[in-house]
């Protein structure tokens, strides 16, 4: 299945609680993306920002001996993110309403990762 | 009630779930703290680890204009942390096991943290 195609199908399967969805390398460059209603307005400067924020969670880990990182969840004012590391080289992100289901949107997560990671 | 007793309740009811709860300030340094088994070796240098990504995090927010930070997941290979921003000098985090439930987790915490704000 094509990433576009994984991205959207999470963001449909999130019935109006998702505002996009991305698959990011590590620099913050997009590989492919969807956004919903614009009210993210520029997903992928937004996604670019947390790709730093997840550069210094995994500097912070690694200080802390933690092991991987696979999964990080951050709540703001504005909206809900949650990132999936896939590998050494790409994350997967989906960005929720502040109001969206996070446990749905962590599972959805799940499933669509499996599928990426066949991909690349 | 005191705030050992609202981080012991926290860790009780996980029932063997959690490694432990801290409840810190802006600086990393803890004000009260609950460890379990000792899997998370030292969870005030760990917490402090992570009051640092919190920061970064807080950084990154302002700069994408996502608005106030409430509350971070982050899952590694030894635990998965969840944290909870009581104001801007304070924050509560919960260690849990990797198995560890983070919906039951999550909810624990929303109801720690209205608690502790009574006492702050």
């Amino acid at each position: 299945m094509a990433f576009k195609e994984i991205l959207s199908n999470i963001v449909q399967e999130m019935k109006g609680e998702a505002l996009g969805s991305i698959l990011m390398d590590k620099e913050g460059i997009s590989v492919e993306k969807v956004e919903t209603d614009g009210k993210v307005t520029d997903i992928e400067t937004i996604a670019m920002g947390y790709s730093v924020v997840l550069k210094d969670i995994f500097k912070a880990a690694e200080m802390i001996k933690a092991g991987e990182v696979s999964e990080v969840f951050i709540k703001s004012a504005s909206h809900s993110v949650i990132m999936r590391v896939l590998d050494e080289n790409y994350f997967i992100a989906l960005f929720l309403k502040p109001s969206g289901n996070m446990g749905k949107g962590r599972f959805l997560l799940r499933t669509a990762s499996a599928e990426i990671k066949k991909e690349i």
